[in-house]
């Protein structure tokens, strides 16, 4: 393993001069996640953390929220030409008693029966799914144990010192420049996780999976950061995993605003010095203006 | 159709100060690619060039090389409640006599039969199912007349000016931050397509769509430029397409280098200024030095 990043031979232009030295790049290989040993997804991915990139992908999927219904996860060992085992195929073996779900990579939880897919019905599917409701006015309905009882609480400042923050943690960027980060942090802004991976989706997954590893879900006391845009699946990655801030250096779609707002989940973009966009979930933030218009 | 952007509301805070305004924000919505009829897969993308990014989707697979291969792309007709089409489902038929491949959203072009997925077994995928290779020395194997006997040369300067010129054509970045964009140029510079997505690989998808709906494949005389980083599966676009020159504004990774070496592919990372970093293909590049070292 150990092969988060690669050495190639690069040729450097810098204001015409050519020179070629070896260059350090972030690795990115294929990665099958296979479930109770049917093939489920492939996804592309930095090498390492595979065990919680599979995790996290399922807590994402719906199939799994606690430790408990993991069974155990496997490198499915190698049919290659010459009998080695590539570390790219992980099984997710279930826990007895755990329903296996009828997902496919046609992830038939944003489709409908016919043409009826629609953004709703993505909002839907994600709602109906998610196990944690983030609304801390409402009761939880699992007995995980968590924090879902007291509500999160940030102060602006601090969540414009996460950006910074996620950075400083960056290791393998610095000396690649082509990760994405997901950082999860408390709502006093210090750093509890961070994951690195060529996809930002593997970024989060790693995070959550790892927590679920842990015993952690739903990662209700904590504001999940991440290093670009906001998009649907990211949003749907943090209601998911029951955290209930989700703050990003850029821009969200208007699907991820959409489905913050649906379920409870603060979203906040643009996220930069000492500005910042809420789209969702303002209750959260210790604003000292009222919030006028509507 | 039309929902390029959305409006929602959002609470701005700038140094401290707390304003609430309508925002605009780039549009994501769930789109089903059908292949004959049968679903094939999903991608959250901008609506809008539905029917190029199901085209240029299936030319990255090795299903569609050509315009004559392609009989028609149209809305599936909505099974919505009210019976309104989403326009969110569009099914591709293929000319009478082109093979329907067995692919599924499995994308078994990157599995083998057992556990011997690896970033190998993805390189080999590509190289073999590409039709038109790019190695300036090597002889087409298609007789599509494009102009792939005039080898690309191109101007490091020229390469320097393409950040700008490709900002400034993104006229919906300019109103919401919130999307990729590849851009389609000649070897001297001039801007022939663009194409946003809050998804990159739409973006490219929806290029090489647009050139396979109008006859210009093998994009044999021409530089794609992405707004972020060079993944192997932009990498993959760019070779399906039989474009020799791949340019990114960031990183590359480990593999989108192996696969540009493998194929003859021009690969330039960090893309900045009068910098830049040429992983693969130099000899397309026009270097008054001498490229020492190996």
């Amino acid at each position: 393993m150990g092969r988060v990043t690669e050495r190639r031979r690069v040729i450097r232009i810098r204001d015409g001069a050519v020179s070629t030295r070896p260059d350090t790049l972030v690795a990115e290989e294929p990665l099958e996640i296979r479930l109770n040993g049917k093939p489920l997804a492939i996804t592309m991915r930095t090498p390492g953390d595979d065990f919680a990139l599979a995790a996290g992908f399922l807590v994402s999927e719906g199939v799994l929220g606690r430790a408990e219904e993991l069974a155990n996860i496997v490198y499915c060992a190698g049919a290659t030409e010459d009998g080695s085992n590539t570390y790219n195929v992980v099984d997710v073996k279930l826990a007895p008693g755990v329903p296996v779900p009828d997902i496919t990579l046609e992830r038939n939880v944003y489709t409908t029966s016919s043409c009826g897919l629609c953004g709703k019905a993505s909002l839907d599917a994600v709602r109906t799914t998610a196990r944690w409701p983030l609304g801390d006015d409402r009761e939880d309905s699992e007995d995980s144990g968590g924090s879902e009882g007291s509500a999160v609480r940030i102060e602006p400042e601090t969540l414009s010192a996460l950006p910074d923050r996620l950075r400083a943690a960056q290791r393998v960027f610095d000396r690649t420049g082509g990760l994405h980060a997901a950082g999860l942090f408390t709502p006093d802004g210090e750093l509890l996780d961070l994951r690195e991976d060529v996809g930002r989706h593997n970024a989060v997954d790693k995070l959550v999976g790892r927590a679920l590893q842990q015993g952690l879900l739903p990662l209700s006391g904590s504001v999940l950061m991440v290093s670009g845009r906001a998009s649907f699946e990211l949003a749907q990655k943090a209601v998911m995993a029951g955290i209930p801030v989700l703050a990003a250096v850029s821009a969200p779609s208007s699907l991820a605003v959409d489905l913050a707002a649906e379920t409870g989940l603060t979203l906040v973009g643009f996220l930069r010095g000492t500005s910042m966009n809420v789209y969702a979930g303002e209750h959260r933030l210790a604003l000292r203006t009222a919030v006028g218009g509507a």
